[in-house]
């Protein structure tokens, strides 16, 4: 007998980015360009895409409040890109990369701003594409939006596929269901809907690719997906480093609306939502929205990590919740009686982005081994992304014992290693125009809505060690409901 | 990102032979010794029951018409014991096989075989479970059970667990649905039915249960396995060797007789069945011959490898099929509508066993790649056992292409290479009464009649090279049907 192991072919060699035309240029203005935001995602995303040849012209406008200079800011992005530099287009960058002081409420700063972006473009004979990212807390979202369209810098309505002005905003959009309506307002009043970019990086075409087609391009998951064979979803972001230097705004912000309002909650809406007419924008869009709108809480804990108080920038006492577990239901014929766990947490024993759908038993035609294993499928968002099924097989041999086994995908070993940054491939979707990155005003209000909701209930926090589980509670909670966390 | 590579995971070691209680002792009678089958199969497989420690006491007495010794029996059938040979345990074989000439017409032959049982059961004291193995065309299979009963060799009614006597009636049981029916009614009026074992290696309980379980231990497998899911079934069994020194029995019998009437056809009924009440012998025949009672034939061609009239004992000008391929139906609302294809073949490029089903196309909710290719479970039989599953997933990178993936699970990988041949458990099986590994008559008289309706329409057979894919005729059959054959 020949050991073929586990396998998995793959038909044709994958070249990547063969769909979509190489973006010509773009005059990228980063608003909160000292920011970490900035050095960590944005700054080493431009070099992949101008390494990977996706953008033949461009120049990078940095702007804050500080005094700083562009070279010291790309020194500090530079550890954060992966893999080993090629010089020649790092120094390309530089060549291209200017930083400007603008203090975000002096309109003369802009006025100044705006004259260094014509310049530049003059100078380095760009058309006028300009992306302006909002890399800063949505505090500033709506008088930004304001200075940058009075300075003249984005001109509303500029936004054809030849020329375009855009503006991207950062999750979270907001810091709840009211100011995120008066945020979306100001903007409104100021550039048109398909000006607006708010984004959130779990939801580039990449994730919503992988989770959409995974659903809608193979059959076998059409009569399984709802709630007579799926016996409950689990969506889990565990992370293993705690605030970091972003004191300040997670303490402000906490777990719920960090990662839960946006991340979790869509990707919660993917699984969920029903099939939509085609997969492209606005059909998802619409079919994650509906689902938003359906999605009810029935329980939540919450747990902060120990040593949180002791970290630069968080207020003393403050009961910020640095973990979160909830139980939500999608109330519609699909998902009636199918609960979704959603956890997350930081300081956590391990880093992890995973959604676990388990369905229900099998009736039990066997004599022994009953019940059997649940069949499950698994989705890895990160660090790897795969899909695991696991199901029940024979033991070999003349046993008759039933085990678990698992099959995996992994996307990582397909095309050796090319690693696509999220925000890499957000940068290039915004730039091609691709509006279903941009989350639609309608989903925001939904699921700021569901943590109003939450918040409203004033859950103490539990403390947890770092490096653990998360705290006690998220296991009573487990208990109290009957679940398992699989992760 | 890591490259995980595809994997699977399998909780726990896996020692084999865990269930069912070692066999104590037996007398195992091979009639038809100098065969094939006897050399090929049977001695290996009690050569592995042995060393494996699985058959305390025992001992083998061959018997045929030739004159000849045990030693050269032995010696021919060493070459077939699969891996290395531990001596010791050849010897111990050695000493306790014997052989007698025996002429199946005559009685006084059977008395003294008869002596030969009784005096080595007792040179070896042994209580005298009694396993004959009629290892001979099924024409000889009402004389042998006469003779045997009569000669008092085999006991009617010997059959408690504590002491047995057994008939084996190795595959195919008779010619056609009239020659089976009465041998069946022969042996009916010698023995009682839990004495007779008319077997097909492909129905050890380990295949039924690899195919069985996947199926009902599954829960993702349940909704899917009808006809608003299957597009269609392939059952395809080839071969590369011709018909070797077998000539004889294969001119008379072919293809349909000697693997579609019984390998094929029981597999198609384990795949077709409905669901049993348990996963037990009983209740597993009684679904099978169900399923196998509402298989209707739609079309078939015939082949013929190049050369094959030259074969050793094949008739001049014989029109024997060496090949075939069919389009079946099982006329029951599970199935209505879905075709079963079965070929089959000697001389072929490859040596293979395999189910492939087929699931229908997925609605297209892409705008490009559409149709998408279809979703297939793989159950590999043979020369390994594994499962494969199909899906379709998103090439990584900024694609949108979807790409086939195959999952694949291998049995031979989880417990090394432990290597049970289908006739050492089957053996095993027998002695331990395992009734579910014998044929029911009335799946054998329908799989007959299903063969008898075949052979009605006297189809031609066409000529193919050895070592190709089978005749021009399979292809012009596929696209007539417009399907394509999947291996």
């Amino acid at each position: 007998m020949k050991n073929t192991g586990p396998q998995f072919s793959f038909p044709n060699g994958a070249p990547i980015y063969q769909n979509g035309a190489k973006q010509n240029e773009c005059t990228f203005i980063i608003l909160g360009a000292t920011g970490d935001l900035a050095k960590r995602k944005l700054l080493p995303a431009m070099y992949d895409l101008i390494a990977h040849d996706r953008l033949e012209k461009f120049v990078i406008i940095g702007a804050a409040i500080e005094h700083t200079t562009i070279e010291h800011i790309l020194d500090g992005a530079r550890e954060f890109v992966v893999g080993a530099i090629d010089e020649k287009v790092w120094q390309h960058i530089k060549e291209r990369s200017y930083y400007q002081p603008v203090n975000f409420n002096e309109p003369k700063d802009f006025t100044r701003l705006y004259e260094l972006v014509d310049s530049l473009e003059i100078k380095h004979t760009l058309k006028g594409n300009r992306l302006a990212y909002l890399a800063t807390a949505s505090s500033y979202f709506c008088n930004l939006t304001q200075q940058l369209v009075a300075s003249k810098i984005i001109k509303k309505s500029i936004a054809t596929d030849d020329l375009w002005h855009r503006i991207v905003y950062e999750k979270p959009f907001g810091y709840d269901a009211q100011s995120a309506h008066e945020i979306n307002a100001c903007i409104k009043s100021c550039i048109d809907e398909s000006q607006a970019y708010r984004i959130d990086h779990y939801l580039t075409k990449e994730l919503v690719s992988n989770i959409a087609l995974i659903r809608f391009t193979n059959i076998i998951f059409e009569p399984l997906w709802n709630n007579r064979y799926i016996d409950n979803v689990q969506i889990i972001l565990s992370e293993t480093v705690g605030v970091e230097n972003r004191g300040a705004y997670y303490d402000a912000y906490g777990a719920l609306r960090d990662v839960v309002q946006n991340h979790m909650l869509e990707v919660m809406a993917l699984i969920g939502m029903e099939a939509p007419e085609k997969l492209t924008g606005e059909f998802i869009r619409d079919a994650r929205a509906k689902t938003l709108q359906r999605i009810q809480v029935i329980d939540a804990v919450m747990g902060q990590y120990e040593g949180y108080l002791n970290e630069k920038s968080v207020r003393p006492q403050s009961t910020t919740e640095t973990f979160a577990a909830l139980f939500l239901r999608i109330n519609n014929p699909r998902w009636a009686g199918v609960p979704f766990y959603l956890k997350t947490g930081k300081a956590l024993d391990k880093k992890e982005t995973v959604i676990h759908i388990k369905f229900k038993q099998v009736d039990c035609l066997l004599t022994k081994n009953c019940p059997t294993d649940s069949n499950y499928l698994t989705i890895r968002l990160a660090p790897d992304e795969s899909f695991i099924l696991t199901l029940n097989a024979k033991k070999p041999g003349l046993s008759q014992e039933i085990v678990p086994v698992s099959m995996e995908y992994s996307h990582s070993c397909i095309v050796g290693q090319v690693n696509l940054s999220a925000y890499e491939i957000l940068l290039e979707e915004i730039m091609r125009g691709e509006q279903s990155v941009s989350v639609r005003f309608d989903e925001i209000e939904s699921a700021w809505r569901i943590i109003d909701t939450i918040k409203e209930e004033k859950i103490p926090v539990q403390l947890y060690a770092q490096g653990s589980k998360g705290p006690e509670v998220a296991e009573q909670f487990a208990k109290k409901h009957g679940m398992r966390w699989r992760s």
